[in-house]
């Protein structure tokens, strides 16, 4: 099934999305947010797999047309947003492009840093920075949604408690990262708001295209209407959802709601593109000495989507605007 | 006022504490978790002191004694939970130890990580681990609790944001934190969950002993009984809480319910003790050559509490044992 959240209050409202993403119903009777859904997955999500098996098959009483542009993420904020860095050959290529050497250990121990998950942005809204000197970048990545998971839970174990999965725009402000991770700290201000595609769905909606715990399809990143790079995401995925979330359980439980995300999708063949502008500039570094493509400027788009081989949106599309913040009112 | 969450559902059900600790009553009319309050303080807050005067007064109809193991941490779950390192002497003292110099830039820039916010454990809770080997700590802190934080304030405009404060053990596992910091993504193992005080407090509870964003009394921790350490919290503070808001608003807003902790506290008179185990070893190994003091051991004991000169508790105790995990069920 698929879900989504229009723009209501702090946690949104949650609606059932028919599969062609044209109509939506509220599911109002059966979980007020999202969040409200996934405490309660047992005893909701069957009902929610009802409502939409209603509104995909007709148009029920009370369903709309659906807009990607009125929907909030679809957790507006989360309890954890936790952000894997599983394509393990796109971390070899900016060691490579700073002439450092990869530990070993990052080809069997993932690399993972907690996000900051208190206020995420919408799937259409700008992407909000004060200084285009940041560097400002976009991250195509997938995301799993997961229910309670238990410490300790191996990845065997994990596999079960992955309920959503989504698309990630992981937007991050590069010129702000080498002075942040010499610290040794991780990131922080680097990581502004993240933003999530309109539509979250079950595992089943991929069918054969999730498969060990991967998203075995291409994600298809334009910039300014020209398409930059899509990679697919199974291809080079070191670690599979079902390890990044037996990593983050290894010393304490993941409560419902927690977001896992992959890292920037990245396939060691080139010819698929890159879903980050940095990754581009690490290759012309590689190839030609320094970097040609620039960071993201004021005014420019990003458009992030998946589709299955038919042509249909799996989760509809991350579409932003770079802009200008002017400060706080 | 004073606030407290009772172990209930995954939000825990707020009550208001009387001055004393004596005596609490539900909030249920008002909001039915604190993090229900903090969405909507403008109107709730006034209404949640009124109760407070009654209950802190006398005995009002439905008051029942308070009870702190009854007690989840005031947010069992958050949407954020941000914490630095502002005790700089302390940073000082751990690069110290290990023969590295500290960059300058550490007075002036606060060093802040990104926790993981889904699952709390409440302030008499067990601290689970599987395994002593990997160097349990305790981490006494001080945090504040924020209301909605515009992009880009300054620490001057942070001011007003602070809500509520409350006392922090930020359960570490030192053993694991030199290779997980050595990956540069900061730390995501070694940091298992955080157990806060059972109250949290509004920052005029503390009278004079608020001041410029800092808490300026000492902060008691014993461990199995005796008397660890006493550090005050508003000495060598080189960042007020208003300095950390500031750091983490600066390219993000931060939603209602951020938590901001101070990092460990730690005085450079060392006649006060210490406030966790690791600097009392990184002391020993400066003086004598290798650490004496022991990580902590399961069946341990940890007690974090704080007073005003009266004696009287302010937040009640955070009093925990270190317990084995013995693996998911």
């Amino acid at each position: 099934m698929k879900l989504a959240s229009l723009k209501q209050g702090r946690d949104g409202r949650l609606i059932v999305v028919s599969q062609d993403l044209s109509r939506a119903i509220a599911a109002d009777g059966i979980a007020p947010t999202l969040q409200a859904a996934l405490d309660t997955w047992e005893s909701s999500a069957p009902r929610l797999e009802r409502l939409y098996r209603e509104v995909t098959d007709g148009a029920p009483i009370g369903s709309f047309s659906f807009r990607p542009g009125d929907c909030a993420s679809p957790l507006p904020r989360a309890y954890q947003w936790a952000d894997g860095s599983a394509y393990v050959t796109h971390v070899e290529l900016v060691r490579k492009a700073r002439g450092a050497k990869m530990p070993e250990t990052f080809w069997t121990d993932p690399l993972m840093y907690q996000g900051g998950s208190d206020s995420f942005i919408g799937p259409q809204d700008d992407i909000l920075a004060a200084d285009e000197a940041w560097g400002i970048d976009m991250e195509g990545e997938v995301a799993a949604i997961t229910g309670d998971v238990p410490m300790g839970s191996t990845p065997t174990q994990a596999r079960v408690h992955v309920r959503l999965l989504m698309l990630v725009n992981d937007v991050s402000l590069r010129n702000l990262i080498p002075g942040e991770l010499e610290k040794g700290f991780g990131f922080f201000q680097s990581k502004p708001a993240t933003a999530f595609s309109p539509v979250a769905v079950t595992p089943d909606e991929l069918g054969s295209h999730w498969k060990d715990g991967k998203v075995h399809l291409p994600l298809l990143i334009d910039l300014n209407g020209h398409r930059f790079g899509s990679p697919n995401a199974g291809v080079d995925m070191t670690f599979s959802f079902h390890d990044l979330i037996a990593h983050v359980a290894k010393t304490r439980e993941l409560e419902a709601g927690s977001i896992i995300g992959s890292g920037t999708v990245s396939n060691s063949d080139r010819s698929s593109g890159s879903a980050c502008v940095a990754e581009r500039r690490m290759l012309e570094t590689i190839e030609k000495g320094k970097p040609e493509t620039p960071f993201l400027r004021f005014g420019d788009r990003v458009r992030i989507e998946m589709k299955l081989p038919d042509g249909q949106s799996i989760f509809g599309a991350i579409d932003q605007k770079v802009t200008r913040y002017e400060g706080p009112k």
